[in-house]
C-alpha cells in the first residue's frame, strides 16, 4: 500500500500555505494562494480547494490524503470555526464553519483546524525540536506573541478551546503599554517583532545616545538586529530589556506546567544570538529553586518556510 | 458485594488526618495522629498504619479498601516520593519513598501521593464545587498559596511532578516582598493568610489611620477578617487590595488554560465576603475580551473538617 499522507494549511491575513507531507515532515508538493482577495469565505474554499487538488496531483498524491490539517488566526479545535478573525478579509464578525466546510468541497476528507501557535507546537513535536517531549510550551514571536501548550503529549484547549493565549499575560502589571486587545501590559507589547520596533522608538526619544537606529524611519526589529551584529549598544540593550521581560514571564509559565522546554519560533526568534542569554539568565533568576538550570530554552529547527505548512500538517495525523 | 471504599491520608506539619470515605464522599470512620514527633519516617509510618487498622475496624472496612491517597506537602504523584519536606520532622532533605513504604506496611493496599493542593483538586473534583468540571483550578489559601490545576479532568503534573506552583508566580515582579522560597514578589507574599496578616503591619506602619487592628499583638488573617465584619476601613481595604491582586493573577492563569472556573479554598477563602468582588472586577478587567465574564470563582463547599481527608482519598479512587 501507498504511504499516508496529509495535506497542511496554514492561513494567514494575506497568503495561505498549503503542502502536501509526508510522515517525516517532508513537504512533497506546496503552493501559495492569496487570503485575502474574498469578502466571503465560500469563493475562498472554491480556490483553496482548487489548489489542494492541484498539488495532491503534482505530489502523485490522489486517494492517499489521510487529512487535513489547518492553522488559522482564532481558529477553535473544539467546533472546527474560525471566529471572529477581524485579520481575515472573509473573516468578518462571524463564526465559520471552516473543517466542515472546506471537508465539504474536498470530498469528505477530514478536516482538524487549530490556532497558528497550536499548529506551530504541533509541529514541533511532530517533526521538531520538540520530538519526544511530552510538556514544552511553544512561543512564536512574530508580529504578536502566540502560544501552544502541551502536557501530556496533548495540546491544552481548556474549558473554550481558547488556552494558551500567553501573549497577553501581564508583562507590566500597571502603566503597561497598551495592546490590541484593550488591555495594558500584554507580554506581546514588549516582546513581540512589533515590540521590539517599539522599544527602539521609544528609547530613541528617551535619551541621546548614539546609535545606528537613529534615522531609520519606520524602525522594524530586523533593523534593530542589524544593528546589534554592527555592535550597536543600544540596539544589544534592547534585545536584554525584551529577552529578561520574556524569561521572567518564562518563569511563571514553568511554575504552571513545569515544562521540559520553551520552544522559540518565528521572525524575532531568529535573533536568538541576542535572546538566549538574557532569557536563560532572568527565567532561572525567577525560577524556584527545584526547576533552576532544568528548564530548557529551545529554538525551533524547522525550516522556515516550510514550518507553517508542517505545524499545520501535524494536526492531520491524529485524524 | 459490600461497597468498595478508600482511605485519605492528609500530612500535616503537626498533625495526620485520616480517614474511611465512601464514593459519595461521605467520612465513615476518622483520626488524628501527630506528624511530629518521630525524626525518623519508619517509627511513624508503624503508627500510622496502627491508626488506619483501627478506622478500618471502626467503619467494618475489613476486605473493602480499594485503595489509599494521601496528600503531603512535597509529595510526587509520579514516583510516590516526598522529596525535600522540611515541614515534617521526618521529611529532612532526602527522598523518602513513602507510598511504597505505606503499601507494604498496610499488606499491599495500593497507595497514590500528590500534593496538598492537588490532592484539594481531586477532593473538589470528585465530591465538591468542581463535580462534573473537566478544566479548572484550585488554589489554597492558606498559610501558602498553593494551586492545583485541572485539564481535560487530569491534575496536571507537568514533567517533573511539580507543575502547579502558582503561589509563587510574580504577583509583583520588580521590588516585591520577600518570599520564603528564595525569590520576590511571590502570590503567596501578598494573598495568603500571612500575607494578609503582613499587608495589615505594613499599613499601619505607613499610615496613622485609625483601625480595630491598632494595638493587636501579632496580627493574624483572622483579625483582619474580624475588623472587616465591624466595618473597619482599613481591614476592608487590605482585603479590597488582597482580593484585586488574587484577580490581576487569575487572569494570567486563564491565559493559561482557559477554565471554567478557579475554585477557591482554605483558611482565608473563608472571607469570601470580603473577597469575591474585588477578585471578579480585577480578573474580569484583566481578561482578553473572549473570556471577560465567563469565568467562574467559586468556593469550595466542602465541609472543612473533611475536606483534606476527602481531597486524598479522592485520589485513591484513580488506583
Amino acid at each position: 500500500m501507498a504511504q499516508e499522507l496529509v495535506l497542511g494549511i496554514d492561513i494567514g491575513g494575506q497568503t495561505t500555505k498549503c503542502g502536501v507531507v509526508d510522515a517525516r515532515g517532508a513537504v512533497l508538493a506546496q503552493t501559495v494562494i492569496r487570503s485575502d482577495t474574498y469578502d466571503n469565505v465560500e469563493p475562498y474554499i472554491a480556490e483553496l480547494a482548487d489548489a489542494l487538488n492541484r498539488i495532491i496531483k503534482e505530489a502523485g498524491a490522489e486517494g492517499r490524503i489521510r487529512g487535513i490539517g489547518v492553522g488559522a488566526p482564532n481558529g477553535n479545535y473544539y467546533t472546527g470555526t474560525i471566529e471572529n478573525a477581524v485579520n481575515l478579509t472573509w473573516g468578518g464578525s462571524n463564526t465559520i464553519e471552516f473543517a466542515k466546510l472546506l471537508s465539504k468541497a474536498m470530498k469528505g476528507i477530514p478536516v482538524s483546524l487549530t490556532n497558528d501557535a497550536n499548529a506551530a507546537a504541533m509541529g514541533e513535536m511532530t517533526y521538531g525540536a520538540a520530538k519526544g517531549m511530552k510538556n514544552f510550551i511553544m512561543i512564536t514571536l512574530g508580529t504578536g506573541v502566540g502560544s501552544g501548550i502541551v502536557i501530556d503529549g496533548k495540546i491544552v484547549y481548556g474549558h473554550d478551546g481558547f488556552a494558551g493565549e500567553l501573549g497577553h499575560v501581564a508583562a507590566v502589571r500597571h502603566n503597561g503599554r497598551p495592546c490590541n486587545c484593550g488591555k495594558t501590559g500584554c507580554l506581546e507589547t514588549y516582546c513581540s517583532a512589533t515590540g521590539v520596533a517599539r522599544t527602539a522608538r521609544e528609547w530613541l526619544q528617551l535619551s541621546d545616545e548614539p546609535s545606528l537606529l537613529r534615522g531609520i524611519e519606520n524602525i522594524s526589529s530586523k533593523d534593530v538586529y542589524d544593528a546589534a551584529k554592527e555592535g550597536d549598544k543600544l540596539a544589544l540593550k534592547i534585545f536584554d530589556f525584551t529577552g529578561r521581560m520574556l524569561g521572567e514571564c518564562f518563569a511563571d509559565f514553568v511554575a504552571f506546567s513545569a515544562p521540559e522546554a520553551i520552544v522559540l519560533f518565528g521572525g524575532l526568534a531568529r535573533s536568538k544570538e541576542f535572546l538566549r542569554e538574557p532569557i536563560e539568565k532572568s527565567m532561572n533568576a525567577n525560577l524556584l529553586p527545584l526547576w533552576k538550570n532544568k528548564v530548557k530554552i529551545v529554538f525551533s529547527q524547522l525550516k522556515e518556510s516550510d514550518a507553517a505548512i508542517l505545524g499545520a500538517s501535524a494536526l492531520a495525523w491524529e485524524l
